[in-house]
């Protein structure tokens, strides 16, 4: 975590609020400061096209996505659990199977999202259904647990109902992931929520049954993606065929003057992750 | 943790509530299950009689407080922040000293405990003095912040005016650990706590301020402590007096019958651990 | 490794002549000490019975090619060398892909196990037709290192003409594997060879270059595959369709009567692994 | 290891034959190349100038006898073995305490120089009053093997009559170490020693007794020391007196026009470290 590119608190990213005054990163033309530590070179031109859609998923959805599975402790052969099945959570999933986890299964409301996650190997957990979600986890493996779980949902998370309950994912993954297990967290928390109904959302504070997390001695791994920490190890996987992430995370190139549309589909939540293509390179 | 020594749920220890039908671990005897594997066997009978006030603290105090600290990632060279100066807080002091850290900085309110922990080396920080936590840091390390951060209170922790806060400490160990830094939880939190005077505590939830651990990507190690992963490495270091545990924790040996007086005594906040000797051993 | 069980030294394995006195692994029945602990329960028996081919490689060829991996550091996006196409070579083969390699260049000389190891993914090495390694390993990868070697050959290694050179295989490795890289060595070398024509070889000792290896900060992880350490993961991805082993190695069910010529079949370099089925269960 | 700094190999130092253009580490002013990356800032000048000659280890000789000892995994508790009471071997057995070793065993043929690791608490076992070193190790210990060992001495290894025997320390280490240990090995071996007696010395080949080092399932770390992943944590634990390096290598301050002289005193075997301060700073 950089302690120096952002003034205001260790971490930096491009066009990211809280994160340094790099603002803007969906633009025709990124400034790259400390380029020649920032960037990654892809070792050939035309291979490069070949894949130019997986390999712009390395800047940032592969890597917080492989993040998560690498800090819940995903494995050969583990049992996964992914929370939540936006573009993060494709991500997720697809990076578990590329560790080389058993059984991945993803969970959401949302129908679409959850059969573009069946496309790629993946189990469903659909919460609209109802039941518990450790009933659903015997359906599928057997047993009700799983060894590791990822929340890739963040402090948006919703119940049943669709009213906003910030500790609910969390506090889902607790009861279903094993003893000693891990808990990755790619799925953003926020140091203050200022739109929040109530006081404690607002100031971050979340309602978690963080007793229930001690009594099986989990872990809990949260924050931003180191990026470069994993980029050169997952653009070797995507160069080689290893994962496919741009079909995962059904990657849909769009000109720069459609990305108000773009975020608009994501907020309705579209089964699939925006590339905006300012230069149409990628048409 | 062991799936199957407690048939109601992962984990097991003698003569604890909530961890198995062991129960009576504070008595004239006691019936070692599973003893082959689970005894650790000193070298050296006289050297176990000399050293046995030390030894005895394996059985649980000292791989509690420094298993904090590995959970916290202490090691060589780092700035570590101790929340309690009870015995588990003690014994995580020493152990980060014997794990090589700079400078070991704990933090109470009480005086006579903070003592203690200044008699083998550390900084102290009376939180009843007023002031921040960072403020205090700043003042002991010249920075706001430390490497590591061990949660040696758990779930009865308390603000200024003695009210229960259980989220407090976590809460401030959040405010002064390092970005990318580990805070270690060997202090207990229940899973429900049916005594407590509001709803959310009596299920075991904690308002925690999460997002400010997400924005800093602290990671939150939790549970009991894997007794036999530590007790070799500890028992070597207490026989070549590379830690003095006995006199960290101030060991106090009492009779069985003194028992009910030593727990008296612990509750009022007495800087000792009693070491019970029902057969007059050690005296 | 365990301290325990075998009364000569550390580790023991069946009907391995320097590993304890469980003489006669290959047999109608195995008696199995501390069952308790050391046999591995399949959780449903029609499951078990489909897949028996490969859950019977976890037994011995599966854990030890992929501890080989393990050792070297294998994981997503590495390019690796493996040494050796017989069924350790082969083993690791398959576990470098299922570790999320990029590539996996498999050496020998013989053809007809490189044909094998190219069934499932591999590229292949040739040593026969000449040229350096790592002149080869340019051709394949466009640069001259890999990043993780793995000798899966041993003290039997022979050079062009035939004749024994027990180093030569590990300081190929050492020439083409990238700084800082490691060597997994699941290999075997002897403590002592009375048969070896020279007296450096009849004691063990290699001529090995060393001083290449330490220039290049080279580790090498050496010795017996702690089985017990992998076995339940491995049964989980074998379960799960992760990896099929059986397939990667060839597995080649005989009766006992049939173990001699097996033997004969293997020592001519057989591309395959000889499963031995005294019961007839796997007809 | 810097795969760029030096154009003819991974791996750069100052005034060091094989590993780049920057020659003449000793000299009144040293050029730092990228220096914004490759200095160390200590926090306060005062407090800098008090512990100078311990503050001048960073440099070297500390970061290179600490990581011989976490390549070797010494950590709480371990018995270690250091090879060579040299100025690393010095380093690495301070560092060994540092870390929390339970006994540090320290082996060489010159008295004065095991004197001197007397003298910060390690026991001494002098090669030149012959046994075999397990002997002594029982001696010592109670048992014939160590945790860890570290090999402080490399290439320039004599046996008893004083000849070269370059590979009779690492096969002592194999000897001693237990079953699933590490050596760690910042002793130096070469690539080429061309003024050496036989033939494999000259191209850095060495007779091993690698089979038993396999039979135990060795690990052997080798390669210079990447100073800068351990220079802060070492920087911290020497402001804050952890480890009192400069006494444990006898740091001695000498200016420049005498370098001469102090190598001829360290080709004696002089127990100490020369520290050249060509502006008499340290004076």
């Amino acid at each position: 975590m950089c302690l120096n590119v952002n003034p205001e608190r260790a971490g930096g990213a491009y066009g990211y609020g809280d994160m340094g005054s790099r603002i803007g990163g969906q633009a025709e033309y990124v400034m790259v400061p400390y380029a020649d530590f920032n960037l990654l070179r892809f070792p050939d031109k035309g291979q490069t096209m070949e894949k130019i859609r997986d390999l712009t998923c390395l800047t940032d959805i592969l890597p917080t996505g492989y993040h998560g599975c690498v800090s819940a402790g995903v494995t050969t052969g583990s049992t996964v659990l992914i929370a939540g099945a936006g573009p993060v959570g494709l991500a997720a999933a697809a990076s578990a199977l590329l560790l080389g986890a058993a059984v991945v299964v993803v969970m959401d409301f949302n129908k679409e999202r959850l059969a573009q996650t069946h496309s790629f190997g993946c189990e469903t957990l659909n919460l609209s259904e109802g039941g518990t979600v450790a009933d659903h986890i015997e359906r599928i493996l057997g047993v009700r647990e799983v060894d590791c779980a990822v929340d890739c949902v963040g402090f948006e998370a919703k119940g049943h109902g669709g009213a906003e309950q910030p500790a609910i994912v969390l506090n889902q993954l607790m009861e279903v992931t094993r003893a000693a297990g891990s808990i990755g967290i790619p799925g953003l928390y926020v140091t203050e929520d200022p739109g929040a109904r109530d006081g404690a959302a607002r100031t971050g504070s979340l309602a978690l049954r963080f007793g229930l997390g001690w009594a099986k001695s989990h872990s809990f791994l949260t924050g931003q993606t180191p990026v470069m920490k994993y980029n050169r190890a997952l653009m070797m996987a995507v160069l080689h065929d290893r994962i496919r992430i741009a079909k995962a995370v059904n990657a849909t190139v769009i000109p720069l003057d459609q990305a108000p549309q773009g975020y608009a589909d994501f907020d309705r939540g579209a089964a699939r992750k925006f590339v905006i293509d300012p230069h149409g390179l990628l048409a």
